[in-house]
């Protein structure tokens, strides 16, 4: 009999990352494709990550034949919402078996080798996940429009509010302020068009400008930094509060928060043992086990 | 000959009014009907405009064939966005002429019979606007992705982020939590699919929570409100350094502010002398007195 396939997925709202290997741990490939964000489109989500999917398995001279063999640990973003997970399980997909959780409960199984410990998401989003033994207690990650304070997404509308509230008299200008009304011309006519329109990737792609100015001591930067950090060294207390031994910080944020977090937070920053795809993995490994129903 | 007919328009999101007089000053009649936000959909809103001016006509035994000496003045919520002007500008309305400003511009000449002021609109969301003559300076009122702070929509929002992060156990828990929870049956998942979908006026609904708690001394809701009243006042300050004479509160939470506004401010607050339709008519006098081309 041919063993088992694990087929670990990490599925976002900007891409979606496949690795595939075999039960004994062999590898077999891994691939990148677009968004599989299950909130905004899910029939696009599903067919970006069976396509990366075949990509992955194709890296390892296997094909179609090979989908029903696939044990499938998929880590998606929205999966924590229970009509998106609802609508999902009821959708057919080839693998043998699938499990399914959120990308950050992946993220918190891959960085601590699949043992006990937390995570801190810190990207365009923020999300927290606080993991012992099977229990995934998670805190945030609940969204753009009423979470993910903290995040590229937060700091950069954020950024664009400063902006408009200084040209109109209300708030201080800045270097931060200058820069971002640059963007569009000084018209903020424009940047409201872009504002109205702008998914939370879109925002965070000022948030280097209000990283970089807080560094370089712009007040405006400063205050929206320091508004961000309040919310996640509040989030980080919680982990620690929940037991937490060591909090591992991941996304493209961590490491310009790491250096801002207090002493006293300080001791309990660890680094990744593993990746989400490690942690997908993981997931996929207890379909193959069978300790999962 | 047929002396001509002015027709003032207040549009936004949730409704449309229009009132109808000839240019004497007769009355012609009144009507209501459903959105006019040209940002969300034109061609809904410029239906609706139609539909209700019709309507409005018809109260005076007046009918398709007045249309043509009809002189129409839209105070529109988005006027000010340069592309939806343009498009709007570009769309055939079977009227002699029109002349479109924001429904903020409108309710501005409205509440001071279309001399000098300024006006504070405090409802959904919010917008301010200081007249000196011919000159129309907006203040805020750029939506509710980038401004409208203080605002229903803003209020709630801040209500339903409070939830979440009390359910996380970062925020602190009070009465007005738990109400708010209670709306979701205490399902912290619903909330957040509510929240994802919610319109801004679906946020307003809980503003009214929001300032009771408040009221009643709810150290959440207190937050809140004094940080929208922190924004409404910097808006109010930033009218007088314009030179406002005077400045009336509109919209539904103008009552709710007032008695909270500092001493310092309240010398300088007035009472409407008309409404946003008065105003939209003064606009539409404009046209039929051949001042403006």
């Amino acid at each position: 009999m041919q063993q088992p396939i694990l087929i670990g997925v990490d599925g976002g709202g900007s891409r979606c990352r496949v690795r595939a290997r075999f039960a004994d741990g062999t590898p077999i490939g891994e691939a990148e494709g677009g968004s599989a964000n299950i909130f905004s489109d899910l029939d696009l989500a599903l067919h970006n990550i069976l396509s990366v999917t075949r990509e992955a398995l194709a890296q390892g001279g296997l094909g179609e034949e090979d989908l029903g063999r696939c044990h499938a640990g998929l880590g998606l973003a929205g999966a924590n919402i229970p009509s998106l997970a609802e609508e999902l399980a009821s959708r057919p997909l080839p693998f043998a078996r699938r499990a399914i959780e959120t990308d950050a409960v992946v993220a918190c199984r891959g960085a601590h080798a699949d043992a006990d410990g937390a995570i801190a998401i810190l990207g365009t989003g923020t999300a927290y996940v606080r993991r012992t033994g099977k229990n995934f207690t998670s805190i945030g990650g609940w969204g753009f429009a009423l979470s993910d304070q903290g995040g590229g997404g937060y700091l950069g509308r954020a950024a664009l509010v400063a902006a408009l509230l200084a040209h109109d008299g209300i708030g201080p200008a800045s270097e931060l302020i200058r820069l971002v009304l640059d963007r569009f011309d000084g018209d903020a006519a424009r940047l409201v068009e872009f504002g109205g329109e702008a998914r939370p990737v879109d925002f965070g792609g000022f948030a280097p400008l209000v990283m970089d100015g807080a560094d370089d001591g712009d007040p405006v930067a400063m205050a929206i930094v320091a508004e961000g950090l309040f919310h996640v060294v509040a989030a980080l207390t919680r982990l620690l509060a929940l037991g937490a031994p060591s909090i591992v910080l991941l996304g493209g944020l961590a490491a310009r928060y790491r250096p801002r977090l207090p002493a006293t937070l300080q001791p309990y920053i660890g680094e990744a043992r593993g990746d989400a795809l490690d942690g997908a993995l993981a997931l996929a490994a207890t379909l193959a086990d069978g300790k999962r129903p």
